[in-house]
């Protein structure tokens, strides 16, 4: 079928959705991100591309620090209301349980099923977003959202984000074993 | 409940699932990546983290050019395959009908409900991966996956990715709109 040409700032289908914490004029302040990604395997790093004129971005800056935080979709309405409502405006310090690991200036969320605490070691300033590279210094979960010792997506039970439709979506049936289901692909037949 | 420690290195929850492109050694070749982000918002821009050692990184940085396109499920075990097989070893240039848009050195599958076509504008180099930052100038889709003009994620049917259990998960039911639903949310009552 033809090819059409859409519009340029197409999205991701779809993206994760995170909430990224980090100190602001001393308080915790929590923003709704989807543009987030592992970038280095060893040491382990996570980016976040975050637009210039976000108020969580001086805190980041200052205390060369953030972190990332996996919501469950029991925590749709709340990070949703990280998306809406600026920190600069709304003190968020109380939405949700804040919790530390070994840094003191990346505010995690306790009622999150996997966080992470990110030591800042790059930012890369692009035209319009910030992308801030992070080592992961720690990540952090609860035994109820873990089988065999490893994170379980649908004991996690995240949610995904599709723009500029603006939908959420739940995960669905598991599709398969990757670097396993490949081998079933004839090469000869295709 | 407690916080353990998970190993530093755990990923998101879930990883979009794309197929990235490139002009390796004179041929198109595609390797699955669940490391991408959009990265900037104007002009569109986005990022793929790539491992050091893979075959397709020299062909973007010799054509300054790569891919990133979306695959439906459909596509689950052509996917895994060029997630299972690296292009210095296989041909892969077959897997897919390949189609150009306006860069000639960036290989776009037909086959995928989304393509983008980008133009490297910078690379990080991080210990293990590169970060391959480029500007989108071309997205293209079919009418098939769209609503009102916009690509619409049931008709996409993508998948995404979770490791180390290494699972392919499909997407779910609506969980409600972005930038809306958070309006409910009673700050009073948290």
């Amino acid at each position: 079928m033809e090819k059409i040409k859409l519009d340029k700032n197409t999205f991701l289908y779809p993206m994760p959705m995170v909430l990224v914490g980090a100190i602001v004029d001393g308080r915790a302040n929590f923003m709704a991100v989807g543009w987030v990604s592992r970038v280095n395997f060893k040491p382990p790093m996570m980016a976040v591309a975050l637009g210039r004129s976000h108020y969580t971005n001086a805190g980041i800056e200052k205390n060369k620090a953030f972190s990332v935080n996996i919501p469950g979709i029991d925590l749709l309405e709340k990070v949703d209301y990280c998306g809406i409502v600026s920190g600069e405006k709304t003190d968020k310090s109380m939405v949700f349980d804040v919790f530390y690991g070994d840094l003191s200036v990346a505010p995690m969320i306790r009622e999150c099923p996997i966080a992470f605490e990110c030591r800042l070691v790059n930012t890369v300033d692009l035209p319009t977003n910030s992308l801030f590279i992070g080592e992961i210094v720690g990540a952090y979960s609860e035994e109820r959202y873990l089988m065999d010792g490893k994170p379980d997506i649908k004991k996690i039970n995240p949610f995904t984000l599709t723009m500029p439709d603006n939908n959420y979506w739940e995960i669905g049936k598991n599709a398969g074993k990757a670097w396993s289901v490949g081998k079933n692909f004839d090469k000869g037949a295709a």
